[in-house]
């Protein structure tokens, strides 16, 4: 059990530590660095973390997170509003943005179904993606979420959910990725490469 | 470059980056954690780092980080107030403290001599250390510093520094550390560790 010499920067360290995968020396070795930093700088640093909590909102059709009601992508004109992505969490919709490849919407479901981790259905954003669709402006719903088995099951529940709208459901490809070793790959993400073959083209 | 769907997510993932050792996505995962959690709870994190950096003080006497303007050790009557440790920084102070072998006082430098970095003698806390012994009060300086280049040169700089005054100087114990291995002890360490070889003690 350590001493402070400073309730200050006790009650700090414990904040810190607090976060995942922060143990109480890296807290430690993080406030100290604040101290040396600009009053300024440290109050920015707070008021970012505060503001975002208290200020952030979450859009309304796409559960992804937002500065306004409705977020950048389900209000803009330009993208494909017929096209539904369904992404786990935010970083997934950061990843499919990052690759420039993507001009539709998105639908982020907050997690995917795990028995083990007591998440059903009902905790995920799963109800208002079956709303979304049965509105009736929707063609497309791309499943995309990882090749776990939660994943997997998640898939096949949101399968069962949609498949009684008319609406094409897709999965995003599997197979073997960039650069991976042919020799190193498992055997599933092998045979389903050769089933799913697609024809050669010199463009990609 | 990474899109983010919200300014207030971006500033917030930008500040965390800022941290010594932590990289954006770890920034990222640390603000989504923080994201979850209780708005009370984030306005408390973000509460502490502010104020710690606004209220924080240094004991005018040792610079050790303190709530007072003295610190609780500098002000302890029951301290050997005629002994001051000389360490580098905060967790040493609190490193020795937590052995609970030590009822001095403490004078935090506030880093080691080195030249590579830049650090000159003007840049530490060496003239209010020499003031203190110069009072006439301290009858012993312990030097605790790290056994590198740049520790001994400081410990060697302290030493004629505080040569002309009646003070004791002692440096702490080097020799091989509880539990090592004698085969894989470096030489110096364990030349050292013989000459400098104690009286056989079965209370230690």
């Amino acid at each position: 059990m350590l001493h402070y010499p400073s309730q200050l920067l006790e009650r700090a360290v414990d904040e810190f530590a607090k976060l995942p995968g922060i143990g109480s020396k890296t807290a430690m070795r993080l406030v100290l660095h604040l101290l040396r930093q600009d009053v300024k700088a440290v109050e920015a640093f707070g008021q970012s973390i505060i503001r975002l909590r208290q200020e952030v909102k979450f859009c309304h059709i796409c559960h992804n997170i937002s500065d306004t009601e409705t977020c950048d992508i389900c209000s803009n004109p330009r993208r494909d509003q017929s096209t539904i992505c369904v992404v786990e969490n935010i970083q997934d919709v950061m990843a499919i943005e990052a690759t420039q490849q993507y001009r539709g919407t998105y639908h982020v479901l907050g997690g995917v179904i795990s028995p083990m981790d007591g998440i059903g259905p009902s905790d995920l954003h799963i109800q208002s993606l079956v709303e979304r669709v049965a509105q009736g402006y929707i063609s497309e719903v791309i499943l995309a979420l990882s090749p776990t088995m939660e994943g997997d099951t998640t898939n096949f529940y949101l399968y069962r959910k949609l498949s009684d709208s008319n609406v094409k459901i897709s999965v995003i490809a599997r197979g073997i990725a960039q650069n991976d070793e042919l020799q190193y790959t498992d055997e599933v993400t092998l045979g389903r490469s050769i089933v799913n073959r697609t024809l050669f083209n010199v463009s990609i």
